[in-house]
Formats: structure tokens, C-alpha cells, sequence
């Protein structure tokens, strides 16, 4: 067993959560990986007060064990899933993309854990002050929206910003990678793309088969000049997006406009050429379809055996 | 101790190489480095075959410790240079910007270990049929050119493609990073930003102060559009290349240009608003100017502190 204060902040086994992954993190991907001993989470994404309730009431039906919601804050339903969050009395809430301050006062009264996915020593900090209970601090290899630090980078930084726990998200694939975040002063992980592989998780077949079969230099990162960066495969889509930026004769609206319903057409329909299929750089290090619970007890086993062996460097 | 193969490879105490940055690795910051018991290596960059033999000829004169070249592979003087290093017995070489299979053979022949820069899976499978006595795995932090991935993300990657020797480098500042490293899979590390703040490392005081004092997200990417990113410091000057980038009524001949004389003008004048000044994501880890001896001993102190920790995760 891996000790970790994570474990014990939020109630769960292994000290490993399951990424907020839009269109992708539901009731089923979540309650597996609880299940698995991690924390399993739905994405409430740009979703409506009624999905995300059903989503809560259909995790609790499949698992008893702890779970959480990711907030995404630019939503434009975030006033009406942040009061889901409260009445459900979900366990644990993650947020993106922003700042959760206004909404931490509410959520902490109602016994929430909330831990903030931060890409930067500021938001870190603003994060604790706000009353964090622990941070993620993810790094830019990641996939789906990201920042400019990487793991190696940002959570040693974090680690010596703050005193709350650190989490630490991006690039890790395996028990190398949980071990490697440890020493960087994390006391657990969050993994997205490994989960997009889970046998729970119910992405389209064609998402699946690209993430198995990806290689090292197959992901892309779209939407640097609309400052939303975006790293997903490399597929007819993001390349064009990705050439398109810097063609003037296209407008912000209309590059803003290629990427609509991009995610719904890799996630639902596995279209190939029009998706946007996301996924962070170890897509590469994802070899075979399995259960959440089977993914988490390898990546711990080996986890638990790199770090034991970490004391033989030393002479 | 840390007890490496890597230290055994090319005869140094501790697992630790100074990156080959361009304009500012020469025979002082390389002998210093070696002398601290790691691998100081003197940067070859578009410099010919006179200025290299005579910095080679002058870090003996410094050092009886080995010490390493790294070679440019794009200099114009790269044929010439690739005859110095055999001429003058240099125990290591390092390459950077591409494939250095060309020289393997006459380097190998000449008793010289090869350890090529790789950005990726096959570059590196490519170093290893070519004869290279190890790799360095670079990842995308790190400053100067960079390639795609990142260190967490391309070390154990790379580790899984190769049976040679891999050296981690990208987003390390301390002990911790190298704890890190380790636990991905490398035996050893490449710095190049932690060393800009050497007591022995020669550039303008201004470039040493902006290292010092540099935040976490102070460093920028520019030269995507022409296919040659390059991590810097954000300054006047990179950021208007930056913008300048998404302006199609600049020529990629115009960017270029742009770009011409701007790290002389960092390295040599310290000039703030037009100089390039390159560095990594850890910058902001970088406190103080120090001795590399010193430098190196923090690291390892504490690398070696974290690494006999790390069994205690494991219950």
C-alpha cells in the first residue's frame, strides 16, 4: 500500500483520481474507478443542472464509495451545477478553467472537499487562500485544455507555494510517473488519457483504438492563438485547425466556429477526420483496453515497487 | 553517493551534465562543472574549428576531470568541428538539432562516447543503432530549441525503446527533479538553467539577474510558425516575436531576421529589451548565483535525502 494524506483527505484507497474529462468522465467511467479504490469523477462540463443530478444519483446506485464533479467554471450552467454539487452533497468537487473562489464559502459550509486543478504558483496560492483543500497541479502535457507549465516544472513549484496537498496531473501513465510525482512533493495523481482506455469508459470504439495505437509525437496542441490551448491526436482536424491559425484571412469567430461540436463528433460518433479527439502525450504508454479497477492496481503495484527500489541509488 | 552507471560511462562522480547552451557554455562554466564532479560541456554551436580547439586546449589547462563538446549539427562549421573533437581526444560528445549518424563511426573509432539529444521515441532508437553510448531525453521546459514532449512524458518512453543509458533533461532544478528523473527511468540528468546562476558561468549580469528573479510563467515559446520553437525568457523582444508570429504580413524570412544577433545580444551586451534571453520553466526555481561545485552538491544532497524517503510511501 501507498500512504498517502490523500487517502485520507477524501476517503479512498489508492491516491489516485480519475480526470473531469468533458464528454467523456459519466456515472459509469466514475463509479468504476471508485470502485478500483480511486476517486472516480463526472465531468458536470457544459452540462445542465438536471444531467448532472441524474448522473450524481445514477453513481451513488452503481458505488458507495466516495466520488466528485468537476466544475468546469466557464459553463454557462456553473451558477445552477455549483448548488447541484451542494444539495447532492457530493463528497469532493474539482474545478476548471478559472477561479472557484466565488463559489468556495457555499461549498466548503456544506462539507465539500474542493480541490482546484491550478496550472500556475499564483492560482495555486489563490486557491489555498480561497479554502482549497488540496490542489491539482497539472501540467501542460496533459490533454484537453492546458497550461504553459509541464509536471516536472509546475509541482515542485506548487509544492513550495502552498500548504495544503499537492496532486499532481500530466505525463504519467504508469507507476514511473506516480513514483516521479511523489518526489516531486505530490502525494498522489490525476490521470485522464489512461482512463480513455478503461473497459468502463464509453468512448466511441474509433476514440479508444486511437488512443491504444497512438505514438509518442501523435498529439497536437490547437488553439494557441484564441489563447484556449488545446492538446488532442493528430487527426485531418487538428491539423487543419492547427494550420488555420495562423492564416490571417480566417477570423477568430470563424476558427472559434471550427472547433464547435468537435468533442461530441469524437466522443459520440468516433468520426475520425472531424473530431477533436483529446488526449494528453502518454497516449503513447496506453497499450490495451482494461478495467478502471486493473489499471489503477498496476499502475500502484509498480508504483509501490519503483519506490522501494528508489533507495538502492543511494551508496 | 548516487551510484549510477552513468558515472562509471564517462568517468564522473556525480550523474549530472551541463547542458551545451549555445553562446554560453565554454571552457570556464565547463571546467567549473567538472571539477563539482559532473560533466561540464563546452558548446560547440556555429563556431569553428579555431575557437573550439582553443577552448578544448584551455579546459585542460583548468581540469584534469573529463568534460564533454556538444555539437551543433546544424553549425556551418560542423564537418570541421566534428574533426576537432577527434583531433583533440575530447572523452564525450554531445549532439544537438538532429541525427548524428554521420560522424558515429569516426567518433566511435576515436574512442569518443556519443550521447545524442533526442526529442523523441524514434529519434532515439535511431541514436542507439548508430553506435551512441547513451541518451539524453530532452524534454519540452527545457529552455533554447525544444521539441514536443515533455520530461515526464518522454523519459519512461524513451527508457521502454532503448537498452542504452538514458539521461533526463528538461524542467530538472534540484534534487527532487532528479529523483524524479530516476524514478522514470534515467540514470542521470542534464541541466543547462540552473547552471546560467554558476558563480563560473560568464554571461551578462543582466541575463544571470533575469534567471534569478524569473517567475513561474516568465518563459515564453517563440518560432513555432517556422518550425524551430525556441523557450526563452519574456522580454520586449520575445514577446513582440511571439505576436509578430501571428502577423502574416511579416515573411517567415522577416521573423527570421528578427531573431538574428539576439542571443549575442543577451549573452554579451545583457541588452533587457532586445536580447534573446533563453532559459527553462525551472528559472523560477533558480534563487541564487552560486558555484557549480556548490550547485551540483545542493542537488545531489538532496536528491539523495528524497530518494531514501521514498521507500517510506510503501506500507
Amino acid at each position: 500500500m501507498i500512504e498517502s494524506q490523500l487517502c485520507q483527505l477524501v476517503g479512498i484507497k489508492y491516491p489516485i483520481f480519475q480526470g473531469g474529462m468533458a464528454w467523456i468522465a459519466d456515472a459509469n467511467l466514475a463509479a468504476a474507478v471508485s470502485e478500483g479504490g480511486g476517486l472516480g469523477i463526472i465531468a458536470a462540463m457544459n452540462a445542465n443542472a438536471q444531467w448532472l443530478r441524474q448522473e450524481i444519483r445514477k453513481i451513488r446506485t452503481l458505488t458507495q464509495k466516495p466520488f466528485g464533479v468537476n466544475v468546469m467554471l466557464m459553463s454557462p450552467f456553473v451558477e445552477e451545477v455549483a448548488q447541484v454539487v451542494i444539495e447532492e452533497k457530493v463528497p469532493v468537487v474539482t474545478t476548471g478553467a478559472g477561479n472557484p473562489s466565488k463559489y468556495m464559502k457555499a461549498w466548503n459550509q456544506a462539507g465539500i472537499r474542493v480541490i482546484p486543478v491550478v496550472p500556475s504558483v499564483n492560482m495555486a496560492r489563490l486557491a489555498e487562500r480561497s479554502g482549497a483543500a488540496a490542489v491539482i497541479a497539472e501540467g501542460g502535457e496533459s490533454g484537453g485544455h492546458i497550461g504553459e507549465l509541464t509536471t516536472m516544472a509546475l509541482v515542485p513549484q506548487v509544492r513550495d507555494s502552498v500548504s495544503i496537498p499537492v496532486i499532481a496531473a500530466g505525463g504519467i501513465a504508469d507507476g514511473r510517473g506516480v513514483a516521479a510525482a511523489m518526489m516531486l512533493g505530490a502525494c498522489g495523481v490525476q490521470l485522464g488519457t489512461r482512463f480513455l482506455s478503461a473497459t468502463e469508459c464509453g468512448i466511441h470504439p474509433n476514440y479508444k483504438n486511437k488512443v491504444i495505437t497512438a505514438k509518442d509525437l501523435d498529439t497536437i496542441v490547437t488553439g494557441r492563438r484564441l489563447g484556449h490551448p488545446v492538446r488532442q491526436l493528430k487527426n485531418k482536424f487538428s491539423r487543419r485547425y492547427a494550420k488555420e491559425e495562423y492564416n490571417m484571412a480566417i477570423s477568430d469567430e470563424e476558427l472559434e466556429a471550427m472547433g464547435s461540436g468537435a468533442l461530441r463528433r469524437a466522443v459520440v460518433e468516433g468520426d475520425e477526420e472531424n473530431g477533436c479527439f483529446l488526449a494528453g502525450q502518454i497516449a503513447a504508454m496506453v497499450h490495451k483496453e482494461q478495467p478502471a479497477a486493473q489499471i489503477i492496481e498496476e499502475i500502484f503495484d509498480e508504483a509501490q515497487a519503483v519506490l522501494k527500489e528508489a533507495g538502492k541509488w543511494v551508496k
